[in-house]
């Protein structure tokens, strides 16, 4: 077992099997805005304790510790893409997050409409419209990193859009963004007919992950040290984001979410947001 | 409750609550064959036995079990509806069923396929070809009468069409096929779209039921006094359609599935056929 030069094999969520490699790891971690001294702790200490197909959740678990112990902040930056999963089960607080990244991209934005196409009318997620363009999106949110947006859901958004006349304009364009990925055959069709498609790290420089790191969001499900009822309360209340959390400090301490957990969020909301600054 | 003049309400499967009409029950029971005389027994019976928002599945039951004791052959073509919704659970038999229907029409039929489209290929259920056409067709099997064909369906179907080059031609066609039937905007948007579907009682005139109907097709699922394990067995070894189950009747009996149930219900079978060429 050479782990050095990756000869162990890690399982993902989906099950298959991949090679360890130390880099992408160091990767993920420097992501989060870790210290070098940090990173190389993280990396020692899992280099110690990996096995022939661990999990790749174990992995992230053991790394997520550790950073958890030396600066809460850069661990919820880390856990980004389990803390959009936990914005589940249903699918409403990601269509949130996802119309709070269209307004910082600088559109307006609307959720849940209903709007005519040329034969009928269809449940639109969200319009973002901005001096040039009016954008429709369909959000599918998957409840596990494994289950992926397969080739079925490409093909009627494609009709949909094609119903709602956003084929082959570039004043009006329809996407299909998930929280997780997209099978093979849905990608080659998408591109085959040019229909946008965005996934957690797909397309490349135009991820769902880049543009929330470009916008500096967190989802408030990235804060540690709250319960499930907090967070479903803070969804609830409409607070998605860990900034419009910060910005709205005075009324939520006012209000009944204002216990001693979501006192302490508040503040790793905060460094969270000044380290993102740096 | 003025029976007659229907005042009574019955609920659907789907829930909805619908004016009863003995017209509507009296045509059931012509379709299967009943005569004059047994039909106004059954329609008597129900006029003493029905109540405010009674499930129309039970006035069924009712009516089947008076036709079973009078002429078990006709309860066979009386229960038809709910002989398909019996080749469930997987939708695997229904497709062997339709392909048969296809193979009475003329076509030559195969099932399974993977067929090259302009972007992907795509999985098909059945193909069917005659000397001018080739028919392509999507099964949706669904194991209860009150689960419709939503609008997303007939737009991957759509999509899948355009994708497979069978969209405005006459030589190269798609069609939808389902044993229950379409939300009112499927059925929209796929005449919009000028896409074929059909369903249990749609369209008329070339609804699933006017077609089997045409061509005498009843499922082996149609056969009282057969066991779940005896239905399981037959469509295990290929037999959907009662037609093929009597011209088989030699290797059947000489199989191990050659059990009294089964040589009572090849007499049953047989007489079946036999009303039909009345």
């Amino acid at each position: 077992m050479k782990v050095g030069s990756s000869l162990v094999e890690v399982k993902k969520a989906t099950g298959v099997l991949e090679a360890y490699t130390e880099e992408k790891l160091r990767e993920s971690l420097r992501r989060s805005g870790a210290s070098l001294k940090l990173i190389d702790e993280v990396i020692s200490t899992v280099r110690r304790r990996i096995y022939p197909e661990m999990p790749t959740a174990e992995i992230f678990k053991l790394s997520f510790k550790i950073l958890k112990k030396r600066a809460r902040h850069l661990a919820a930056r880390y856990n980004l893409k389990r803390a959009l999963l936990s914005l589940g089960p249903a699918g409403f607080p990601f269509e949130q997050f996802i119309a709070r990244m269209f307004e910082k991209s600088g559109y307006q934005t609307s959720t849940n409409l209903f709007l005519a196409g040329k034969c009928v009318e269809h449940e639109v997620d969200i319009s973002a419209i901005n001096d040039t363009t009016t954008l429709l999106c369909e959000c599918k949110f998957k409840n596990s990193q494994g289950m992926k947006v397969d080739l079925k859901t490409s093909l009627y958004v494609y009709a949909r859009a094609l119903d709602l006349n956003c084929v082959g304009r570039p004043d009006r364009d329809f996407i299909l963004i998930t929280n997780t990925g997209f099978t093979t055959e849905a990608i080659k069709y998408s591109k085959c007919m040019n229909l946008k498609i965005m996934g957690w790290s797909f397309p490349d420089g135009q991820s769902l992950r880049s543009q929330i790191e470009k916008h500096g969001m967190i989802p408030v499900t990235c804060l540690t040290g709250l319960k499930k009822s907090d967070f479903e309360s803070l969804i609830r209340e409409g607070y998605v984001d860990i900034e419009d959390f910060v910005k709205n400090r005075v009324p939520i301490l006012k209000s009944r979410l204002g216990n001693r957990r979501i006192i302490t969020a508040l503040s790793e909301a905060e460094r969270l947001l000044e380290s993102l600054k740096v």
